[in-house]
C-alpha cells in the first residue's frame, strides 16, 4: 500500500515532510493527506539511517502509528510513553528535531532513544523495554490527582510485553483509577521473533478480528447516531463480551482483567487508525487497542529480514544493499561472536550445558548454539530476571547454564543474582556483554554499574578477560565443577586478537597476571580497557625519555583479570613494591576495581598513592566509543597523561 | 470442618506426628487418615508459634496442601518449590526439622526460610515472592535434558503471582516444553489485601467454580472408566474450553497459553486435594491447579485478621491474646512508625504527595496515610519494579511520590531506580525501611546491599538518618521543591527518641555534622548504627582512661548523614586533622561508606589510616539483632575494641 519504491529519484523533494516542524502542523492537515505524509516520513527514515546508521526496521514499522497519535492526541499536553525509542525516528522528526535528526545517535548530536531533556515531546526513558505502561500510568494518575484532562498514551511492542515490568504495569493500571491508553503494537517481534505464552496468546485474538471487527462498527454506528454515551458504551461492551464467549473461543485476559480491548487492526492504515483512535480517545478507563504491523514496513529488504535490518548499518537505499567496510585484512572478531562460537564448541564437549538468552540470539551471538542444538538454547522473551532464575533453578538440577545478558539489562536481574544464585553458590556462568562504554546507544546503555553492583555479592565470582582467548578460557574455565556463580563481563567491539581459537586452558580463579614489569608505576586494569593501558604505558615511557631522559618512567603493569575473588598476592606485592598505583577499568568509578584496590591496601595498612581511571559519576552520553573514551579520559592519550 | 478448639488439654499428644520424621512415613499411610495428620500439624505450628514468634497465617493456610504434596508426590526426588518460605513451617516439620522446629529463626537454630543449605527437601532459596516458576520451570527442564522422571511443582500464592518475575515465569512456561505443576495458592491476600488486575481476574475464575467441578469430575470418571488415556485428555480439555466458552463469560489466561487449568477447589480438603493431584500429577505439559485456602485457616484468631496474624508475635494458643511486652515506661517508636506517621503530617501540607507501596501498607507504616487519604496512596501489589517506575511517572507530571520498598525488596527494582528515576533526575523520594541487618528473618531479608549498589548511581541523594528526628526532617527536606530522586534508608526496630515529633526543619543535602570533638581518632557513621558507635565511643574513652592514663583516647564523631552527595568539607576536615579514621554503616563493607571515604582520601591525597566497620562479605544468618551485630562484630563492644 505504501511500498516504497527501493528507486527514489527526487530526493528529500517532500511536499508537506518540509511544513511539519512540529505536530500542530500536522493537525492543520485533513486525514486523507496522512498517507502522503506517512510516505514522506518513512523515505525520510530510510535515506537518513542509510547514511547515518541507527534502528532502522523498527521505526519503519510505526510510521503510520506515529503519524496518527500526533495528529488525533494533542502532544506535548497529552502524553505519548514509547516503550522503547528504537521505533521513535518518525516521532523525533514530527517533534522538533527534522533538521537535526542526521545528527542522531552522533556525539554532540540527538539522543539516540527519546529523553525529557531532549524534548518536551519525549515524556520519558525508553532505553529499556516494558516501562511505559507503568510510567504511563504514573502519568494518568497524576492527571486525575492534578484534576488536569490530558489523555495519556502508552506504545508497548508485544516482545516487550513479555517483561515482567509490563505485567506488573498492566495488573496495577487494572485495579487502579484511570483513562490510559495503551497501543499494542504487535509484530511478533522483539530484535528476535518474540516467544513465550503471551506470543501465542496474542495469535489467537488474532485469529477473531472478524469479530471484533464487527463489534467495533457497531460501536462506531452507535457513537454516530448519538446513541452511545459513556454509561451505555460500558453496558454494551459487556455484552459483547458475552456474545463474544458465545462466537469464539477467544479468552482475553485484558477484558478479563477489566481493561477494554480493541482491536487487532491494520497498524500500516493510518486512515482507519486515526478514526479508531477519535473513536476511544475519549472513553472513560484503560483501555488497550492491538494493532498488527511489520517491523521494517514500506522497505522491502527490511521486511524480509527484520532481525538484519533491526540496525542494518550504512546501505544504499536505492539498491538496499548493505555497506560492509572491508579492507580485505583480517581483523580481530568481535567478543560476541568470540563468546558465540565458544559456547558452542563447549556444549559440544560438555553436555551440561545450556544456553539461555532474554530475546538477543542475534546480539549476543548465541544464535550460533541455537542453531546448532536447538534444544539446548532457551530464548526466553525480554525476561532478565527470568533468565537468571530460571538459570539457576536449571544449576540447582545439574545442568551449567550460560545465561547471557547485556550489563546494562543486567540491572534488572540484581536480585535474581543475589537471592536465586550466589544465596545458593549455584554453578552457572552469567556473561555480561556489552560492558562498559557501548558508544552510540548512550546512557541509558553503557554498561557502566556492573563491576560496582556485583562486587558487594557474596559468593560470586567475577572476571573480565583482557582479550578473546582469555574470553574463551574464561568460559573453559567457568563450565569446570564447582566454580559456583562465576561472571565474566566483556565488551561490546572487538579485542586486539586475530588468531584467537587458542586451546582450552584452565585459568586459576582469582589470580591475576603481570604483563609487563617496571619499577614506578603499577598500573592494575580490569578487562579488555587494559590494551588501551598497554598503549598508555608504551606512550607515557616513550615521552619520559624525552622529558626525563636521567631518570625515564618505568611502569608495571597487572592484568587482574577477576575483580571477585581479587588476587591478594598481587597486591600485596605491588602494596610491597610501588608507592604510586593506577587503576584502570571500564566501569563506575565509584564501587568497582578501584575501590576495591583501595579497601584492599587500607585493610593492610599499605600507605599508596592511588590513581582511578573509570567511567565518571554522570550518565555518560552517546557517540563512538573512541569518543567517549576520551571525554571520560579513559582513552590510551588521556591515561598516558596520568601516568606522566 | 478442622478448626481448632482454642482449648487444647492434650498438648503434643501427636499420635501421627510423632511417626513422621520424613514424608517417606507420610505416605505409609492411608488417606483417609490425612486429616488427622493436618490437625496435629495444625497444632503443632500453633503450639510452637505461641512461644517461638515467626510467620503464622501463611503455614496455617497451607497445612492441608502440604501434606497432600507430601504425599502424592516423591519428595525430595519430586521437586518442591515453595514460593515465599513463610508458608514452609508445615513442610519443614515433616521433612526431618520436627525436632529442631523450636529452634526457628534462633541464631544457629533452623533457617527463616527454606534454604536447600538445610534440607535437600528444600529445593531453592524462597525468600523473596514470585520466583518459583521460574526456578521450577528450571528444574522441569533440567528433568527433561537429563532424561530424569521426576515431577517438579511450585506452589505461588495470589500475592506473588502480582509480580513481574511469575509472569516471565509463565510466559517462558507456556512456550518451553515442561511437565511442570503450578499450584496457586489463592487466598486473597499477600501480606496485607492482594490488589490488581490479577485479583479481579482470579475472583472471577471463581464464580466459574460450577462448572470447572463438573469438567473435573467427567475428567475422573473418564479416567477412571480408563478411556482417557493423555491423547484423549488433550483432544477433552479443548474440547472443554469452548463449551466453556459457550457456558460461561469466564476468559482463562492459563488456558490462552495453553497452560491446562484445574479448579478451583477447596484447598483445605486434604483427601480431594490427594484425589487431584494423584489425578494430575503424571499429565504431560504445564497445569495450573487453582486452589482456595484461607490464611490463618484452623486458628479463629487468625482467620479474623490475617494481615496482624500473618507475624504475630508471642500469644496464649488457648485464647489468642497476644503478648506484648510493656513495662510501661514511654519508648522510642519503630522507624516505620515514624516515617508512616511523617508521611501524613507531610502529606497533610503538600498536596503533591503520594503514598506508593508493593504490598506492605502495614510493614512499612503507610496505612496510616493510606487510612486517612485511600485516594493518594498506592499499594500496588507485590511488584517492586513498577512501584518505582510508576512512581516516576507521577513525579514527572508533578506529584511528589513517597515510594516504600524494604532495602532487600529493592534489589528488584535497580534498574528502575537507574533508568525510570535518576537519568530524569525526577523529584521523589525512595524510602528503604528493613535497611541493614533485620534479625530473624535472616539471609535473604538484610539490607546489606543498598549503600553498595546505589552509590554509583548518578544524581541520586543518598541519606541516612541518625535518628527519629532526623528521619523526620530528611523526609521533610527531601520532598521540598528540585531535590531530585531521594533515598532514605532506616532500620528495621526503633532508634533512641522517645519524643520525636520534632518540628520540620531543612536540612542541607550533603553536609554531616560533628556529634563529638575528639583528637585521636575519627569515627565516621551513616544511619543508626551511629548510636551504637556513640556507646563504642564512651566505652573506648573510658577503659582507656584505666589502660592508658596518662594519654587517654579522645574520639571524634562525625555522623555524615548523606553517602551521597559526600561531605566534602567535613572529610577536608577529617583528612586534615587525624590520622586514623573509622567509618561505621548498617551495609556491605564493599563498595559502601567506607569505600567513599577512601576514594575521597585517595583523591586528595590523604594518607590515611582507614578502619572499615560493616556487613561482612558473607550471606550473614538470622537471630536478633543484637545477635548479629555481635556476630559481624558491629556492636558498640566490638567497635569499641577496634577503637582502642
Amino acid at each position: 500500500m505504501h511500498a516504497i519504491s527501493l528507486y527514489m529519484d527526487d530526493k528529500k523533494d517532500y511536499k508537506y515532510l518540509k511544513e511539519i516542524d512540529y505536530p500542530a502542523d500536522l493537525r492543520k492537515l485533513k486525514v486523507d493527506e496522512l498517507p502522503q505524509v506517512c510516505e514522506e516520513l518513512r523515505r525520510d527514515i530510510i535515506e537518513e539511517l542509510a547514511v547515518n546508521p541507527g534502528h532502522f526496521a523498527s521505526s519503519l514499522g510505526v510510521v503510520e502509528l506515529t503519524v496518527a497519535l500526533h495528529y488525533v492526541f494533542n502532544t506535548p499536553y497529552d502524553r505519548l510513553v514509547w516503550d522503547v525509542g528504537h521505533q521513535a525516528y518518525g516521532h523525533k522528526i514530527l517533534t522538533g528535531r527534522r533538521d537535526r535528526f542526521c545528527t542522531n545517535r552522533k556525539f554532540n548530536g540527538i539522543r539516540p532513544f527519546p529523553h525529557p531533556d531532549e524534548s518536551e515531546y519525549d515524556t520519558f526513558c525508553c532505553g529499556h523495554a516494558s516501562n511505559s505502561i507503568s510510567a504511563a500510568l504514573g502519568m494518568a494518575v497524576a492527571a486525575k490527582q492534578k484534576g488536569e484532562k490530558r489523555r495519556v498514551v502508552a506504545v508497548i511492542g508485544d516482545g516487550a510485553l513479555s517483561g515482567g515490568l509490563a505485567f506488573e504495569g498492566i495488573n496495577n493500571a487494572a485495579g487502579t483509577p484511570n483513562d490510559m491508553l495503551i497501543v499494542l503494537n504487535d509484530n511478533k517481534m522483539s530484535i528476535d521473533n518474540s516467544v513465550g505464552g503471551m506470543r501465542q496468546y496474542l495469535l489467537q485474538l488474532t485469529t477473531n478480528s472478524t469479530y471484533n471487527d464487527l463489534r467495533y462498527k457497531i460501536s462506531q454506528k452507535l457513537s454516530e447516531w448519538g446513541v452511545l454515551n459513556e454509561k451505555r458504551r460500558k453496558g454494551i461492551i459487556r455484552f459483547n463480551n458475552s456474545v463474544k464467549s458465545v462466537l469464539t473461543r477467544q479468552q482475553n485476559i485484558f477484558e478479563g482483567m477489566d481493561i477494554r480491548y480493541f482491536g487487532p487492526t491494520d497498524g500500516h492504515d493510518v486512515k482507519e487508525l486515526v478514526r479508531i483512535l477519535m473513536a476511544i480517545k475519549e472513553m472513560k478507563g484503560p483501555k488497550i487497542l492491538h494493532i498488527h504491523t511489520k517491523k521494517g514496513h514500506g522497505y522491502a529488504p527490511a521486511e524480509e529480514d527484520a532481525t538484519i535490518w533491526h540496525a542494518p548499518g550504512k546501505f544504499d537505499p536505492d539498491t538496499g544493499e548493505r555497506i560492509v567496510a572491508d579492507d580485505g585484512k583480517p581483523h580481530p572478531p568481535k567478543f560476541q561472536d568470540v563468546f558465540g562460537e565458544t559456547l558452542l564448541e563447549l556444549a559440544q564437549q560438555n553436555p551440561k550445558i545450556v544456553g539461555v538468552t532474554p530475546a538477543m540470539p542475534t546480539g549476543c551471538s548465541m544464535n550460533v548454539m541455537m542453531n546448532a542444538m536447538p534444544s539446548r538454547v532457551f530464548d526466553v522473551g525480554i525476561a532478565e530476571g527470568h533468565a537468571v532464575t530460571f538459570s539457576g533453578g536449571m544449576a540447582k538440577d545439574g545442568l551449567m547454564p550460560f545465561c547471557n545478558i547485556y550489563s546494562s539489562f543486567m540491572q534488572r536481574a540484581y536480585d535474581n543474582i543475589i537471592h536465586d544464585a550466589a544465596t545458593m553458590h549455584l554453578n552457572m556462568v552469567l556473561c555480561l556483554d556489552r560492558a562498559g562504554l557501548v558508544g552510540e546507544d548512550g546512557s541509558t546503555h553503557h554498561g557502566a554499574f556492573d563491576l560496582a553492583f556485583l562486587r558487594p555479592i557474596p559468593n560470586l565470582t567475577i572476571a573480565s578477560p583482557l582479550n578473546e582467548p582469555e574470553l574463551r578460557n574464561m568460559m573453559y574455565t567457568a563450565q569446570l565443577p564447582e566454580k559456583g556463580t562465576f561472571v565474566i563481563r566483556y565488551p561490546r567491539g572487538c579485542g586486539n586478537t586475530v588468531d584467537w581459537k587458542c586451546d582450552f586452558e584452565e585459568l586459576p580463579v582469582g589470580k591475576g597476571r603481570k604483563l609487563k614489569e617496571g619499577q614506578d608505576i603499577a598500573v592494575l586494569s580490569l578487562g579488555p580497557l587494559g590494551l588501551e593501558a598497554q598503549k598508555a604505558i608504551a606512550i607515557a615511557e616513550l615521552e619520559s625519555l624525552h622529558t626525563r631522559p636521567e631518570a625515564p618512567l618505568s611502569i608495571a603493569h597487572y592484568d587482574m583479570r577477576f575483580l571477585k575473588p581479587i588476587d591478594e598476592d598481587l597486591l600485596h606485592e605491588v602494596g610491597r613494591n610501588f608507592k604510586k598505583v593506577v587503576t584502570v577499568e571500564d566501569g563506575s568509578v565509584a564501587g568497582g576495581l578501584g575501590s576495591a584496590v583501595l579497601e584492599f591496601f587500607a585493610e593492610h595498612g599499605y600507605q599508596i598513592e592511588v590513581k582511578r581511571i573509570g567511567i565518571p559519576d554522570e550518565f555518560v552520553t552517546h557517540g563512538t566509543i573512541a569518543e567517549l573514551r576520551r571525554a571520560c579520559r579513559m582513552d590510551a592519550k588521556s591515561i598516558a597523561e596520568i601516568l606522566s
